[in-house]
């Protein structure tokens, strides 16, 4: 009997996206059967006291402050990307001439010019690469991509649309942060909530062929640390219409202004045999519409995806005993690390990435 | 071919339930294809200016003062009761004996002794009679009733419970009404409207074998047009438990305390094999459960009851067009109608009535 | 005191919207107090036995064929055309010549070059006009325009996103009729049901500045009477992209494609201090969320808009008891006859029609 | 600066709740911030291959299996029971007279003379003590404790009603299990899920003066492992009416015999200026209908109970990513462990779980 595998990991950035990282770190081993044991190895941060503090919070072995030496750390299997997305190109190219296994949040980068660097490095290296785009792990859109595959609304897609709707800008006076700044984030709504319901759209349906699109920038300017005023420079909301390569027809709004929409991922897809409709505010549910059903039974299912044979399911908890936001993280993690030890491709993986970037890119242009 | 027959109404009662009863006589034989022409011959009220307005606006020939005389008007085939309460017994026996059609409004009567006199009469001269529980009428309801039939929740009922509530007195300045008065009204929330869903649980599930209920009075006094306090003496809600004689269990309440809920009269059935859920709020949907769906697909389906296979509505609009309140008043004429020229019991008829009363009664003396 | 007046009217059209517009002229009077007695004097249309046929059922006094003699006709007031697209411009140019007041069904035309002659003669005339666009005056719809006029979701709209969803067409075997033929129908989704939300779009947040858009004709080919096949030219789905001249950012979808949807006309609208949201289906209620609420306590509102201080609404039924679909018919002829006694424009006009109809054709230019 | 305290738990049942507790301690020092340290010293079982892959998989340093000999360990500051019914009294008493600090889950015993003896235990020994009815700490849940305590719904309530509906056992063919047999789990839906709503009517809104109730055994026997038949001696269901002693009424049911309800703990509040309503499959959500908003814009609000400013919310995630089950058990150990250190009474303590217990006889008396 082989040696079972220890893989070590080091994640770079302590902030939100470090603190889902971790617990899907420290959880994933817990509920769901791993092929190899992990090694929480390091936690790295620009901060050392926040960087020190989290490490013993989150339930890493050591704080580090250079993440070039923890990249190449020969002890480090993995390193997860959690920073902001200017630093993600530099990070993953290094991480990649070093042999690590490369989780990366999403965006994948500023733009498809560096993610297309980054898909290079990954493949010359030919080491293990993900995007954390933890959306396609929720359990009822995981049930969403099995049901299409296997033909539940139909052999034909006549629409998918979504929509991410958040509110925590609309207010004038909310400050400045990095999000609000192009050359930190590369966009605004587009690349931060829009990502992801175009990584769906290409998951659940398809590549897309061409795009029209509209954005705008409510709030022009806000308010600094230093009580003066910067220039928002990337969109506040993004609008888009356009078509699948597989004559589908999309719609698709990413925007930070609408208020009471707290973290509003919907999307509906409509195909020749029925429906599927999802909301992230709900995200243990997925309505579902056939339209074999008789004529008087007909109607949106209300199905709540916490049975057995949903996915990720049965590591989890009885039916009816809901699942939290973190949770697809874990089921990322439990996939990437299921990937690396098998050597099976993970999805997303970087190229993915890259064709999500590039559709970012023509949404941008079309959008100006 | 035989001549087609007329038959002529006599209203009784210019209020509320004058109106939508006005209104389901005018519209009936627009929509549907009844089987004899309806003359709304006259409406008959106390104050006579308000009667001949009512009669003007709402489409009678003529306005008359005397219930006495028009319930013996040999011109007139059909008498529809739209008195309080209190003047139910006395209008129908006398229609009974003229010979009369009588649709009579819910509750039957005040209590259950006035009921069998009611029942008695109606028996004795043979005349068609009907009452008005409209809401057995409403599409939804109707296709619950078809469903369990067909046994699409399966062949054994475990639970029925509903309730109805209001929050029309909720204020407690809100003054002194007939309906707030146990001479008048014979019971509070638990006639009203309680009686709604008591018919509904027999028409739905089958007769009931034994209650316990509790009632309150929550606000004592009311003030009247004379500024000076009157007694509550009928309930302001009422709660129930207890089972059919087929051993499904039996919750219901009844209420005007529920602030925010404006007409809901909501039930849920399970069976061995599924559920159905209703709420008038949303009368035109109707939520189904299937469990014989495959595991992955199940969910409670929200069917919009407004397509042309559904009770009633091919006469309306099509599918997604929904129908208001009164629309249900409609469906009962037309039903009515029907009963009486082909000669076939209307339902619920007034031996119906006369048991929903006597469970009134019991639910009555339970709550004491 | 002046004589009271009584309107005659002519109804051009004996289907659906000729029912639906039936309904309302003999409903109107029963629970509005109208300004005007109505005359429902004439029905036309061109089969013979069905014009007599629906004459009887739908109340008119005569069946009348030829609608250039009936539109003439001396003792007629206003004229009510429900015909197909293809007959509105001719016979309201002849009405408004003959001096008739005019109702005309949407889209006002199949063109603006069409539209606008209808405006020219209306304008010439100076006889009154209206174009049905009966959404509008669906309560909840209508408290929408009251709530953002009153400043309830702050001075600024940031987002007005609306979808009109049917799926009547979705099936691939259903046969070919006039709705999917360019030439009688002027488009497909687009004008039928885009119509309507590009009329609220205007109505409710106010013009539209530039737009663009996809549109699709899923199933290229439909089967005839005649067993033959011919060509579908109108779209089956239309997605637009723009922008209002106040700012606002629009996202509309017209779909006849869309499983389960049958008759779904949402919209959401984001203002800076709120959101409000509505679905035809669902056409009694209203969602609001209201940014001032203390935070603990910020959520959608579920307003039922049954309450006497909401439009149209003291004149039908108590707080909950819901109201349907042909009920927005019944307060558009309400809104066209005060218009026609006081001799204010009535709302939306011909001249408003016609810019709706210019964004039918920017939207159908846009998409090619 | 006194030396921060360790606190070592050993921990008694591997199973679902095992499951639940496990995460609970491993979880609240990474997202709280404790008053002590936590030592997940101690897992205990009888089957000792699966309490050993139990302490791995979940965290614990030692696979335990005599439950008195780690009861009595010095070195074990808390006792946490999630044994079955049966055990749990005398491991409780064992444990409070080894001066253990207590958490044990609901319900407290199998009947109140049980649950006496360990309330005089615990008084005895005056250690620490909780019963894990978790659901008080659902964020919706403390949240309607708050608003109720400040007078959102007015100074009065009027109704308390709350359905515990479960479909597990609906199948016929589910076989026996202990929660279906009398001897240990004490009683059927009314101990393992009425007890519940049972703990929630009395934290909402006060004591319970007395009630009237039904109960059934709709499935008499189930095949056990060894294929022969057993009776089942526990209640499938029961339905409860009754009174508060402050006035309100109370309407309960718990059933396991609710085709589509999963998990469904769902309650409405009415007070006199307004309601609250709650649906643990919606567990992040409250409804709540002010009377105090202006007419026009009444509306049940759906509030998402992820707001910085909601009860345990902040140590969580932003506003709209959602928390699931589990998360409920987190906050229990976060407040017993504050409990314990601060030298404050825990709540629910054994002494408020017997005054539910005596509850859960009354029924049972009620029932009979």
């Amino acid at each position: 009997m082989p040696k079972r595998r220890t893989l070590s990991v080091a994640l770079l950035g302590t902030k939100f996206m470090g603190r889902a990282h971790s617990n899907a770190w420290r959880q994933a081993p817990r509920f769901f059967d791993l092929p190899a044991d992990i090694r929480m190895a390091a936690i790295c941060g620009r901060d050392h006291a926040g960087t020190r503090r989290a490490a013993k919070t989150l339930g890493w072995e050591r704080a580090v402050y250079d993440w070039k030496a923890v990249t190449a750390d020969s002890s480090i299997d993995i390193v997860d990307i959690c920073t902001p997305n200017d630093a993600h190109a530099e990070i993953a190219i290094a991480a990649a001439r070093a042999g690590k296994a490369i989780l990366c949040e999403k965006p994948l980068a500023r733009n498809s010019t560096e993610a297309r660097r980054m898909v290079d490095a990954v493949k010359r290296s030919r080491v293990p690469n993900m995007v954390c785009f933890n959306y396609r792990r929720v359990p009822a859109v995981a049930l969403t991509k099995e049901m299409i595959d296997t033909g539940e609304i139909g052999d034909r897609i006549y629409h998918f649309r979504a929509r991410y709707a958040q509110d925590w800008i609309a207010n004038e006076n909310f400050p400045m942060v990095w999000r609000l700044q192009s050359k930190v984030a590369g966009s605004g709504a587009l690349g931060d909530i829009g990502a992801h319901i175009i990584d769906l759209a290409r998951f659940l349906v398809g590549e897309i062929a061409g795009v029209s699109a509209v954005r705008e920038t409510f709030v022009k300017r806000r308010l600094t640390k230093n009580r003066s005023y910067a220039k928002v420079d990337v969109d506040d909301a993004v609008n888009v219409v356009g078509k699948f390569k597989n004559g589908a027809m999309l719609s698709l709004e990413a925007t930070r202004f609408a208020p009471g929409r707290k973290n509003q991922l919907s999307f509906e897809i409509n195909g020749s045999r029925g429906s599927l409709a999802f909301d992230l505010e709900k995200m243990n549910r997925l309505r579902f519409y056939d339209a074999r059903d008789p004529e008087y039974a007909r109607g949106f299912r209300d199905i709540i995806v916490t049975e057995p044979n949903h996915p990720y399911i049965k590591n989890w908890w009885p039916a009816g005993h809901i699942i939290g936001y973190e949770h697809s993280f874990v089921h990322t993690i439990v996939d990437f690390v299921d990937a690396i030890v098998t050597r099976r491709p993970a999805q997303p993986d970087f190229a993915d990435g890259l064709k999500t970037q590039r559709i970012l890119d023509l949404i941008r242009r079309a959008a100006r």
